[in-house]
């Protein structure tokens, strides 16, 4: 990346507002959850809200509102006229309703900010140190549903934000060649599976995961009527030498190698392509770091790195297209087709060599 | 504050960036802590490292570094040439080098970080609820010298770079009238009392404070060999009828009453009022945020108002000079003098109306 210029005055105010950031986000989270932003916003029409209608309005002392607004206004998230009354900037509004922000905002709050503490003895460990916060498992994973209900809300909401939408342009691509067998690896919920499902009447799908989620991802497939073609193989992929059996058409691993290190990734990648023959398809979805259109995108990507670090797992990242197309290589796949889905995804399509 | 015209565009990046701060905090604080900052400058003139070259150096796994340098390139804080080679940008050597951002960030880091994570409740509560992640305390003046030792390292490093320094032109206004007896109001570790026995031979110094503090300053002026000119008297301010004796020259209160909220600095200043004589001085020193000449230093008193609310009180913060003036006055005091002190205080002399 070329290097930005930037006066020496202003470098030094952008060092300042890294020093204390933590104490704009958690104001910016206080304003948020006690309904201050929205009370702004209901009035921008009448010119704004002095101190003391929020106060009445939504029952905060005057001292403890005051504060808070003091360091928003210094952050530019509001903005006070000469009357005192006080009105959303941009980025105050953005902060409250646009949705990508809230749901990167309630994700750091709810799941990372305590983890992300202990980020330096993640680093120095090579173990996801932040999880202590939220409970007593080695990967997140194994704590997902025991997540208390505001902070799963957030882990899901975050996920679901960044990967919903994509699997009905990925459908088309999938069933292109009327795959009878699919494999659909790391298959959580089911979700996938349903839909492949509901999309073709014909195909069978085999759902590999942790005993856990397999049981849940069956549950759920069972309940929507698909349990007769829907079978599932528990696994564990960071287990001595986990295996597959051949006869996929396709093999599916959606957003599944972003939990991985490279050396796992290249042991499961191996694994598949040992489990393939000349048509098999593995078709792979990631959202990689070198692929976003937008600077936003890429810097949320690397803030999932740091979750993934700190409170998931302590090895795997988002990647970098670059690097999973050497690891494919690697392991004997040859990618056949690398395609773009909705805003921040990627879609390769890999064959045996 | 006129409001700063800002492009949507970059609104929407100012947002994302808050929504995802403490990951560049954390991302800073590591590199920081792990000597990657420090090696990277060292090895400015040979036109930087590679990400290969710091893992050897610092034995830091190269994932680990890569999602630091990830974030941190992103945020501007390290640039990274076409053959990888890592460099400090300016905001990075700030970072690493300024002293105000080291004595922020380190104070933001060790004795903030976790508490914050409470503001909203400390809002809701009227009560320092981010206490209890440093220890089971009312206030936090309780608890200072319980303080794990990094912890207390920077709690005392962040108040002495904001207050170091101005004694030294505080005494000569305070010794122009040659007072003989001066009230050192929070007297905490004797500091001033023992700089007043060194300026001038002849005063007297009476230092009022907790019981816990007191016994701290008194055994530290005793030390120095002024047991016989200083004298203590415990005093909580926060109980019912709080009382100074008459007979004072000066009373002197430096960066006490941010420690209290308005009501209380009232009360204080009524009880000061009460003990004062026609020519008694009460001589405030304050870091006022109306007062500050640089953005930079008006945000910093802004997050410690944030530090009194979630930890250190619950009730108090950095005031506006307008304020404690209107506070002065209706407790019968009238303003005298009113003197720029140092970088960031202001002093004022008040005397009885």
């Amino acid at each position: 990346m070329p290097k930005k210029y930037i006066k020496a005055i202003d470098a030094l105010q952008e060092a300042q507002k890294i020093s204390l950031a933590p104490f704009v986000f958690q104001t910016t989270v206080s304003l948020k959850n006690l309904g201050v932003f929205d009370f702004i916003f209901q009035n921008v029409a009448k010119g704004g809200v002095t101190l003391t209608e929020i106060c009445e309005e939504l029952s905060i002392s005057e001292y403890g509102l005051g504060v808070l607004l003091e360091m928003a206004e210094s952050s530019n998230i509001v903005s006070m006229d000469e009357r005192g009354r006080y009105e959303l900037t941009k980025i105050g509004y953005f902060l409250n309703y646009n949705p990508m922000t809230q749901v990167n905002m309630n994700f750091t709050q709810d799941v990372c900010y305590q983890g992300l503490f202990h980020l330096e003895d993640a680093i120095r460990e090579g173990k996801p140190a932040g999880l202590k916060e939220l409970g007593s498992w080695k990967t997140i994973y194994e704590g997902l549903s025991q997540l208390k209900p505001e902070v799963q809300k957030s882990w899901f909401d975050f996920d679901h934000f960044y990967s919903d939408g994509i699997f009905d342009e990925a459908l088309k691509i999938v069933f292109r060649h009327e795959p009878k067998l699919l494999f659909d690896i790391g298959g959580n919920t089911g979700k996938f599976a349903i839909q492949c499902c509901a999309y073709n009447q014909d195909v069978n799908v085999h759902i590999f995961d942790l005993p856990g989620q397999l049981k849940v991802a069956l549950k759920n497939t069972a309940e929507k009527g698909f349990g007769e073609r829907v079978q599932g193989s528990e696994i564990d992929w960071l287990s001595e030498n986990p295996k597959i059996p051949a006869g996929a058409d396709t093999i599916w691993m959606s957003q599944f190698l972003d939990c991985f290190s490279k050396e796992e990734i290249l042991k499961i990648l191996k694994t598949a392509a040992n489990a393939m023959d000349s048509q098999t398809e593995l078709i792979i979805i990631e959202t990689y770091t070198d692929r976003q259109k937008f600077e936003n995108a890429k810097f949320t990507l690397e803030a999932t790195s740091l979750y993934f670090t700190a409170l998931a797992n302590g090895n795997s990242k988002m990647y970098k297209a670059r690097e999973l197309m050497e690891l494919a290589d690697a392991a004997g796949l040859e990618l056949k087709d690398d395609i773009s889905l909705g805003e921040f995804h990627t879609l390769f399509v890999c064959k045996k060599k």
